[in-house]
């Protein structure tokens, strides 16, 4: 079997804390299921890089990264040192455009043993996946300001939809509705946003006669968040616009109890480039340097990459090493109401693999 | 004491169950606190309107609507017969930018004896307010499409921000945060929406400086909707862009259990145009003329318009009720797990005042 290259990539804060774990139960499955992996670390995509560089990547950073199959990133950002759109639009926005992932995968389950913030619900109760559009839509750069400084100061900033960009997505999220329960919920406002919006609710309705044996419904994002808290057992597969997914997907993690356990695979579906693999949650300032981040963002990330890299059996081996480790209740972080490091649980996992 | 004049618009679906409700309760209370009310009733904006007029609003509503002292609003909309952002945008949307109701205020509480979603939660826990600009921002009506039909088919919407849009809503925002318990967050994602949203956050550190008093913090929205979940219990005052406030304001009501029991206040606060009072769902074409729609999200709009109107006793007093008649816990309607129909619990509300 070829082997598979890793860039390794921990960023900031506790991106340097879970990384170590998340490659530890990634290289454990590798061992077991025979999975060939070499990787490289990168000190870049960071503020410690940006602060000796003045920039957050190395000029020559497009062609040494693409050679790589796969990106395990931690979390990028500072915001005391950089502002965040210094940050991450220097390095994690770039890679998610220029190697075009235009898949932000992002699964949303309940796990057992964590300590959930809904009333009645078990693990089985909210099992989903939000597909994320990941290269344009709000997340344009294209505005600006006018007037600085005085009464009449307006900036605009313009969302941007294309037709090949809303359709590849909303295809690949009935794809993988075929492949799970055949439900696809698309997340819209087009009574509001009365421009963009309709557009996305036009090419979801075009793309779903392809599809006939899917059920497709819609949900204004206001009310669809309501859902995520009183209905989260109503979804399968969520497709949403950049800024949509991006909210659905940090909601429908805390429905679950924490957005320490969500992972986000950055995927380009044609291999032309490599996909990217991280943890939902940020660098987390707040916390860093001190040992109890959850790594399970991390180490769920490792096992979409392994997924990704065409060892499903693996993938699944590391997801049922959590949800074990879990279970037994005895090891868990701050952020799940336990007392457990981020080295001790990652650890167990590892182990339990 | 002045007559205040009220203008009622029912509009469709369940507005037309919840609004009698609202008003039974607005009556009763004025009845006991020596309020002069005088309402009229008007059937535009609405989707029978339109499909006996072809518009939602007559030509005149304008000058027919600025006379009164408030508007009492039920909702609009009824998708399978009019688009949503024709119905929505030509009346509600209207009313809220031609009489200029740039606050668009939005309490959030958890009531007794509503089952909440959240586990752990008790009323007190949550009691904060959702103020959300009302005119501008994400919900404009700039931009278009080109090379429509084609593979090149681009679609682009502009977000506007003035500074005048922006200060009034904070600064509105920071003066209730002092009344209140001196708490103010903002809504931002100057992190992915790299124009407008640091703008905003520009905005807010401004104004700040005016209320040294004032503990100010801000958070993404995709992380805020997380903490809404997790962490309810940290907000006070929230204030928020257009699209940010109106997702937070489903979603915040439905962490205390439905949507139903919420109310929005379109508010003018300079006075010179009637401000506008409606609950925060919509028309609901699926249960609506089945008499089982919740009517406190009408009544808790109408103890908003009592407020408004310079009446707090009257206001303070419909919203006990609401709790009393809760704390019973023998009338719910079926969005709150009861059987009661609209008018039952309505009627109990009333009497409860
Ligand atoms: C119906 C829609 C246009 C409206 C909005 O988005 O403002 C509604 O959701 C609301 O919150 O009042
Ligand atoms: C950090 C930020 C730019 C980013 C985003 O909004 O995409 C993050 O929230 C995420 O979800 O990956």
């Amino acid at each position: 079997p070829a082997v598979h290259r890793i860039a390794v990539i921990p960023g900031d804060g506790i991106g340097r804390e879970v990384v170590p774990e998340g490659l530890r139960s990634v290289r454990r499955a590798a061992e077991i299921f025979g999975i060939e992996l070499e990787s490289e670390q990168f000190d870049f995509a960071s503020v410690d890089y940006w602060q000796q560089h003045g920039t957050m990547l190395p000029d020559d950073w497009f062609e040494v990264l693409r050679g790589f199959d796969a990106i395990f990133f931690g979390a990028v950002g500072w915001p005391a040192v950089v502002p965040d759109h210094v940050s991450l639009w220097g390095s994690l926005i770039q890679f998610r455009r220029r190697f075009d992932q235009y898949v932000n995968l992002r699964p949303v389950r309940l796990l057992p043993g964590v300590p959930a913030p809904l009333a009645d619900r078990a693990p089985g109760d909210i099992d989903f996946v939000v597909v994320r559009e990941n290269t344009e839509g709000e997340y344009s750069s294209i505005g600006g300001r006018i007037f600085d400084g005085t009464d009449r100061e307006t900036v605009v900033q313009e969302t941007v939809m294309t037709r090949t960009g809303v359709d590849r997505i909303v295809d690949f999220a009935f794809q993988l509705a075929q492949r799970r329960g055949g439900h696809l919920t698309s997340a819209t406002k087009s009574n509001g946003i009365s421009i963009t919006m309709p557009y996305w609710d036009e090419r979801v309705a075009a793309l779903a006669e392809n599809y006939p044996d899917i059920t497709v419904d819609k949900f204004h994002i206001d009310i669809l968040a309501a859902h995520f808290v009183l209905h989260p057992d109503w979804f399968d597969v969520v497709v949403a616009s950049n800024l949509f997914g991006d909210i659905l997907s940090d909601l429908g993690p805390a429905c679950t109890g924490t957005i320490g356990v969500a992972p986000s695979g950055n995927i380009n579906p044609t291999g032309e480039f490599p996909s990217l693999f991280e943890p939902v949650h940020g660098s987390a300032p707040d916390i860093a340097g001190r040992g109890i981040a959850n790594p399970i963002g991390q180490i769920w990330a490792g096992s979409l990459m392994l997924d990704h890299l065409g060892h499903p059996e693996a993938a699944a081996a590391i997801v049922a090493a959590v949800e074990r480790v879990l279970d037994r209740g005895d090891l868990r972080t701050p952020d799940l109401g336990g007392t457990a490091s981020c080295e001790e649980l990652g650890t167990a996992i590892a182990e339990a693999i």
